[in-house]
């Protein structure tokens, strides 16, 4: 086995158990704040949820990153997506520049980002200074005739996500966020939700970024090839990530197990991002604890792959593009919690009477 | 008629039309933005509303108020909340000294706390320099007995939260929020609910601040009473709301209509504040283009409120604690929604490519 495999395996060791005396202290301090019981609703339980997360009971989530990851998939050739592969290192050149709407978002929150080329296949064009290059390979494989991967890629980029974390974390991260860049990662996506849940590609195959009707069958049929072609073993969520899986991908679940271990919350994207969370939560099911969905996408197989893993999304806006946006916008109502469970004041404090 | 009440229909007829020439700006640019078209979802919708709202191609909403606004309820003598009517100037203190969560809140999206007394019943204890001092009444009477307030008061209250919208635009005012604080308050949304959407009160009344299932079967018995008492006239937004409002509930319809008035997008908190909004939209229907409803308030009437007026609302996390609590969260919303179409490159300026 590599060191990268052993790697990645020791950090799911490493993943400590959620604080229930942190949480429970929490809950009783909310219990305690000027405010009918449970008024807060959502609020409350995501002060709770940081508060067993990070073990401390009156959590903190000021200092934030988003993970953005670029990754290339071999699978385009089929035809799968409306926008050209070129669009993925173009893209990341606007990550670089502060153009997209991850950058836009993640300034308004007060999160940096950190961009990653896990595995584009062309050179990024203009000033790549503040790149993270990690790539592992210049794109996937054709799914549709062979493995995305091989092991030892799939553990080199799942070892690197885990690995930025460590370098991130030593500037300061209370709360991390995940999103990817990758023509074609939808695809990538499904047949991941396909794989692990059983469920037919027809059912669960969306737009992506705006296919038709016909080219929806044409991406659940490219999908339905690759499933008969590799067949991943849905027990084993390695083997899947692998076969049909994507580069950006397996580091994304690389970041879900660092911050596990490292009892940093992690908010999930979309719908791209679920899937590394799928991955990450079957291979190493303590990861589960440390996540939060951070939106609920518009591309159709998400709710699916949220109900598999036992997610309940923090906000509903419709939205499906990915690079971390829904996961940038979820900070704030994170950091709404922590920050009303530790600023309000309590009856006692403010003199105000309680329940008759 | 009182000059307060020629003040509030000068108001109403002074309102703009929504700017579909500058929302039409909105929308095009939208379409040029580095994103699949759409992706962005009901930011999108919202940036482009908030561009006719303002009749700016590119809306700014950063300088931002909630208006928090107090007042008792004479129907409190009927036992309808769990909390005791002490509660309300008690926690206008915790406003003032900035623990309440309204304040936790606004300070996390940085806006300010306008706070204002229309009509509490006893004194505010502690400092009250900041406290806007607008009582028209110490609190409304029963209305269980007979109406809540005069004609003249009810005029006063919406004049004087309109002149505070006029005050606090001098200071810059982009974007306002709505908020309260009132034991009793839910029975006098519910009250304005039942008059003006016809609904049986025992099918919309809610626990407010905890109510049991006994005390909500009362409370709605308290509400039928307080409707066939005094037959307010569901045609006319004005009679329910002198008739079974409240005085904090009159102030904030000011400042719906005084924010409309000046193409200031207002975004209505929960359940008491959509009340303001039912009867603000019902007595003049301009003030509904320039409205957003915040959240989804776990109230159950509020789902019902919400579709009369015709708002879709932004957040839902069962929060029902009103204050502005739901307003000030979603003015990050608002505020990613404004800053996406005005921040982000075009596919022109990146140099990424569209599509195939």
């Amino acid at each position: 086995m590599s060191k990268h495999a052993d790697a990645v395996r020791s950090l799911c060791a490493a993943i400590p158990s959620f604080d229930r005396v942190a949480a429970e202290a929490a809950g009783r301090r909310q219990a305690s704040l000027t405010k009918p019981p449970g008024s807060l609703g959502r609020l409350e339980e995501l002060s709770v949820a940081l508060a067993g997360m990070t073990g401390e009971q009156r959590p903190h989530v000021e200092s934030s990153a988003i993970f953005t990851f670029a990754g290339d998939h071999g699978v385009v050739a089929e035809g799968v997506s409306a926008f050209p592969q070129s669009v993925s290192v173009q893209m990341v050149a606007n990550f670089l520049a502060g153009g997209a709407a991850v950058n836009v978002l993640a300034r308004l929150v007060g999160a940096r980002v950190v961009i990653a080329d896990l595995g584009l296949a062309g050179e990024v064009p203009g000033d790549t200074t503040e790149l993270r290059a990690l790539r592992v390979a210049n794109g996937t494989a054709n799914m549709a005739v062979g493995p995305a991967m091989t092991a030892g890629q799939m553990w080199q980029a799942v070892a690197a996500g885990a690995a930025l974390v460590e370098e991130e974390a030593v500037r300061g991260l209370d709360l991390a966020g995940t999103g990817e860049m990758g023509i074609g990662n939808t695809t990538a996506a499904t047949a991941i939700l396909a794989a692990c849940g059983g469920d037919d590609p027809a059912a669960i195959t969306g737009p992506g970024t705006g296919l038709d009707r016909a080219g929806m069958g044409h991406k659940a049929e490219v999908i339905r090839r690759a499933l008969e072609v590799n067949r991943p073993n849905p027990d084993c969520a390695w083997d899947v990530l692998q076969k049909v899986g994507g580069l950006e991908i397996a580091g994304l679940v690389g970041v879900i197990l660092g911050c596990a271990a490292r009892r940093i919350p992690c908010v999930i994207d979309g719908f791209i991002s679920t899937s590394a969370a799928l991955v990450a939560t079957r291979a190493c099911p303590a990861s589960l604890q440390f996540l939060f969905a951070g939106h609920r996408s518009a591309e159709p197989g998400h709710d699916r792959m949220l109900e598999l893993i036992g997610l309940r999304p923090i906000l509903d806006l419709d939205m499906r593009l990915g690079e971390g946006t829904g996961a940038a916008l979820a900070f704030t109502i994170l950091r709404a919690a922590a920050r009303t469970l530790d600023g309000m004041a309590t009856f006692a404090d403010a003199g105000v009477d309680d329940r008759l």
